[in-house]
Order: structure tokens, then sequence, then C-alpha cells
């Protein structure tokens, strides 16, 4: 294993994720391939070699897999009509081609869940907006409800809350489309679950998401959640059954709510890693990014046990700012103990963008809390 | 800071410490520019800029420093006169070519001891073998010693022990050397201290270094020291003193003897990322490369508490095995947990050649030497 007889590993997408990854291959000196569009993106410098492509065109991919013993992927828009083309041929694809079909249509992902018994809100299928409008007019659908693009979603892109005759005429997406009905949330959870091609499975402590108010994406994430110990072993236990039944290799990243009365539910995975698992680089024992190299090559899994409590902060582009990234307030940073920044690389802001993220720990979870609301305080990503 | 506004950081060497600089700075996304002879050394593939070129050769290194904003150091032997110059013209050297000059003639380093009141054992100056047997056999120096050349002594190169007559007809190097008493030894520890050019130090937790008995190497290094409170606060001031009496910017690991009676000597220093840091990266709450990258850019220092025990091994390319590196039993090893093995990525392995190392942790410091031990049974690097 490692170095001269190591597999060659191929990741689809050169974003942060894609970055991740690498940097947790570099340990092992493992020689890590990665395809994006070009040297900008931020796993370019951190790929043992960066191929120039577009892994949502079958033949780019195609080329890139033949030339990797596992392929593997940081982002579900690629293109998996050469991944299946792929496993026919004898290259190992890893989360398999068929579930990053069911789970990227997520009109097919509720559907899974609906038939092999995993609590999930209710929904229902549309062909576009008018099919749409026909059922919320025949009252098969009712005010307020969730509409979700089944494809091409990302980072609250995707996704519309309709809850009256004024988003229907404003905010209606006009796609196939998934109506849900709209749960009362008392908190949003994850977990990430891994697993290997022999069948073995772990579970990384269970987050809990905070979503800032305006730009739906996370804004702190917070391990462990504050729950009960009966709620946290529910969730784990759904997390994993998802990962069972699906049977998916790799990292599978499922976002739950809770709701007032207790009851947990599915609202959608990702197969790869996820950003409710950047702060397991320094807080659990193994990151998702080393668990899923792992899994892929079928090794031992780590343990994910907690070091210390933890709070997560996406650091986006500040509003206003469009342009070359700065990032003003870096020495004040700094001085928080146990701040842990990681920066994309990402050559130009613009408002909300992902710039990068900020872990921080503590001897609580409170303390890790503050120490990251503090964070955000003192760090911005402008523009000069 | 970081990215667009962040300082181009040039490292002299690209083994395994330059290697692990690298992959420190791509947290912050750092643009990290490596100098060795070719891309077959560790850090190639690591830096954002590999160059070529020797960095004992003052064109090579002043062609390199002068496209930096920050030179440092991952071996001491480089051309220090290039150094100098690149001092002279406005770039940031650090550490300061005149600490790497005093601390890589151990003759020098010795006199600054002796000079600063910093105990250390005794010792005499020899400019070759010739005038150490006059002095042996004038009395002056008593068996049994131990020499050491004042320069290029690297990983117990460069050192021998001279016990009786017959030593002194096979092992005496004929160089400029120091002959040292030798020293009742109980423990081997060292102390990695960490200093800005603002003056700010931080030191991380005292180790414990057990030597293999033939090799002259680290076989064990475990983090707490089994020593009491007295002498890890009277280590680490002393260390604290050795580094801010030299007024050096960057890492010191200051190697100390501490004897049967709990005095405590200074061995050596070395102003660079040392083998006795290694376990940082998992084991304390800053890593040793993250601390240096800080130090040289003039940022907040990090907290070095140790998160869990530590022990660690170097992987040394098993005897009998010449040849492109296998490493046998990774499985295995990776199915102890919490360890966390580090590959060099160096093609050849050779008897007790340094492949990479492996950091355990646990609860204890004995359930962490135990999982270490275990590791070195399991993992081999042998040649096929």
């Amino acid at each position: 294993m490692a170095n001269n007889s190591s597999p060659r590993i191929g990741i689809l997408g050169g974003g942060q994720l894609g970055k991740m990854l690498c940097q947790a291959g570099a340990d092992w000196h493992l020689p890590i391939h990665v395809l994006d569009r070009n040297h900008s993106f931020p796993a370019a410098n951190y790929a043992t070699v960066f191929h120039s492509g577009d892994f949502s065109r079958k033949e780019d991919v195609l080329e890139f897999g033949r030339k990797m013993d596992i392929v593997t992927i940081e982002i579900e828009h690629i293109d998996t009509e050469a991944l299946h083309q792929l496993v026919a041929e004898g290259i190992k694809v890893y989360p398999q081609p068929d579930k990053i079909d069911l789970i990227k249509d997520k009109g097919l992902q509720k559907q899974f869940y609906a038939e092999e018994g995993i609590a999930t809100s209710d929904f229902s299928l549309y062909a576009d907006a008018a099919a749409l409008r026909a059922a919320i007019a025949s009252g098969e659908v009712t005010l307020p409800f969730v509409q979700k693009a089944r494809t091409g979603g990302y980072d609250g892109q995707g996704v519309a809350v309709i809850r009256n005759e004024q988003d229907i005429e404003s905010k209606l997406l006009d796609c196939p489309c998934l109506a849900e009905s709209m749960v009362d949330i008392a908190k949003e959870l994850a977990v990430v679950v891994t697993r290997t091609p022999s069948g073995a499975i772990s579970v990384f402590p269970t987050v809990e998401m905070e979503f800032h108010p305006t730009a739906n994406l996370v804004e702190f994430l917070i391990c462990p959640a504050a729950i009960d110990s009966d709620t946290d072993t529910r969730a784990a236990k759904l997390a994993m059954e998802v990962a069972e039944k699906m049977e998916i290799v790799g990292l599978l990243a499922v976002e739950l709510f809770l709701t007032p009365e207790g009851e947990i539910l599915v609202n959608e995975v990702a197969p790869r890693p996820h950003n409710s698992g950047h702060h397991t680089i320094e807080a659990c024992m193994t990151s998702q990014y080393d668990q899923h190299l792992r899994a892929i090559m079928d090794l031992p899994l780590g343990p994910t046990d907690l070091l210390r409590p933890g709070a997560m902060i996406n650091l986006l582009g500040a509003e206003g700012h469009t342009g070359p990234a700065v990032y003003d307030g870096w020495d004040k940073l700094l001085a928080i103990p146990e701040v842990y920044p990681h920066l994309y690389g990402k050559a130009e802001t613009r408002p909300f963008r992902k710039m990068g993220h900020i872990t921080a720990l503590g001897d609580t979870v409170q303390m890790a809390r503050e120490r990251a609301a503090i964070a955000k305080e003192v760090v911005q990503v402008i523009s000069r």
C-alpha cells in the first residue's frame, strides 16, 4: 500500500472538497488526480496531477477515469453515463454511479425513502410549474410548502419556500420538481456516515446546523448537537440505515429534521464530503476526508470520536464586495485560541461566496461557539 | 493576509520537513515555494511552486530567495553566505543567517552556551584527529568521551562514542571536532520552542526520546515525558532561555539531557521543524509546522496544549531491503485505532532510511506507546 503500490485515485471536481481530499491524501503521499476546468480551482495546486477538463462532458470523464484505479467525486453534478461506462470497463467508481443517479434526482431520492420505509416528509412530483400550479388549484398541494428542483440544486439554489399567493407568482421554479410538506423543524441535524465495499460502516458525531437568515446557507455548525442521547442514537441509526439500504460506498452526509415532537426525518443526502463535516479535520480522531479515502480503498475505517467540542462557520464573501479577495482581520483571527481557518484560494470574492471556513474548538460547545462568533466578527472577505 | 495579499514563502530543502511545512501552508492556501535538487524530493508535489536547484550553491539560493518575501529552511546545511546577502537586500530570512551559522557549527554552538551560562556538558575543540589524539595522550581529554564533527552531522552521523583504545583506533573522526565529557543520562528530552520577530514565544510540551540500540536514531518519542512537573518546568524554561538569548525567529528544537541527579543540560539545538515535534500534528492544538509559519510571518502563535498523549515512531527502511519501497502490512496498521501514518514518498528504501513516521495517540501515554509498538510490528518498509 501507498506510494509505489498505491492505487491512482481520480477525483471529479476541483473545488474545496476536492482540495481537502487532496490534503488528506498528502499524509500517505497518495497519487491523487483531479479533473476540473482550469488551474484556478482550489484543488489544482494540491493534486498530485491536475487534469484540465469538464466533468460534465462524457468524453472528458472517460478519458480521465480510464487512467485511474479508483474514481470518486466531490460534486454530484458530473456525467454519470461515463461513470457507468467506466465501471463496465473494470474501473472502481465510488460512490457507485447508480447511487449518484439516485441522489442527484431529488425526486428519485424521496421515492427511495418512501419505498424503503425511511422517515421523510410527504412529497409529490411535478413535471413543471404549470403542473404544480394545477395541483395547488385542485387542492392536492396546500400552502405553505417547499418546492425543490429535482436536479441541479446546490447550496440553497433550486429551493423555494412557497408560503402564499405572492410566492406562487414570484418564486415558483419552472422545472421538474417536487413539492414537500412544510415540516415543523425544531433543529436541523446532519450525520456523516461512511461505508466500505466490504460493508464496514462508521458514523461521525451528530452535528446541529444553524442557517443564515437570508443566504440559506449554514451559519454555525455545532458539534456535539444539543440533543438528548436518545435522539442522538436515533439520528445516528437512521443515517446508518440510509447508507446501508442504499449500499453506498464512501461518505454519505445525511441531513435530518428534528421535529418539536422528537420525530427525525431524512431531508436529503449527499454522497461525498460535506460542509457539515469540515470540523472533523480538527475535532475528530479521523476527518471525513481521511475516512472517505480509507473507504474507497476498502481499508479499515478510523475512529470518529470527538476530541473537542467544535463550531464551524463558513467564511463567506462580504456583502458589497466583488473582486480580488482580501482577508481582513487575519491577525485578530489568529489571536483567538483554537481557531483553525481554511482558505480555498478562490481569487475572486462575491457576496455570500464560500471563500473558506473556520473551525473553532473549546472545552465546551458554548466556548467553541463563542470563539466562532468572535472569528466571524473579526475577519472579513472583502475586495479593495 | 493569505492568498492575494499573502507573502511568498520560500523553503530551502524539499525533504519531509519541507513537505510537512507545505502541508501546513495548504490550510491557508499560502504560496509556498521549495528549492531542492529535483522532483523526487518529498516536498516537490506539495509546494505551490517547486524550484530545481542546489541549496548549497550560493547562486541558486540567491536566485531563489530574491523571488520571495520570506525565506526559511528545513535543513541547516545550506549556503548561509547567500542568506546574509538576501538579508542585506531586504528579504526576510528566518531563522536569521547568523543563528544558522552559530548552530550548524557545533563548536560555536557549545561556546555560545558556555558564554551565556546555559548548562551544557564540558567540551573542548580540536582541529583534527591528530590534535585530539595529542589531547588524549596529554591527559587533557579522558576516556570515555563523545567526539562530534563541528559541522555536517545529521541523524547520528558525525558522532563517535570513544570508550577505549580500540575506539580511538577505529572510530575517531578526522575533522574539526569537539570532545564532550560523557554525561550520565537518565533520560533524553526535547522541547520545541517558537519565537516571533516581535519576541512572542511559545513552548510545546516536553517529549522524551528513546533511541534505537544500534541505529542511533530515535525509536520511540513519548509525550508527555515521564518526568515530574518541576523537571518539566525547568526543561521548558531552559529551552525558552536558549531561544531568547539566541533571539532566534521560528522554531528551535532543544535537545536536553536529564541526569540521574535531576540536572538538565542542553545537548544541541536545531533551528527548524524537528523529528521530536512530528507528533504535534495530531497530538497538539497547533502543530510545529503551523507554528513555524505563524512565527516567520510574525502572526500570533497558536496554543500548544496536548490534546491526547502520543507516541511517535520513525518508519525506517527494513534491514536487508534496498530498492523501490513497498509498505507491507498497511491494512493491519490502519486497523489500530488512533494511528496516523505519514509517508514521505521516497521512491527507494534502504536499511534505516527515514521513509515516514507514525504517530499513535491514546487515553494514556502507555496506551499510545503500546499502539505505536504494535504499529512497528505490523508495518514494514521492504522492497520486492
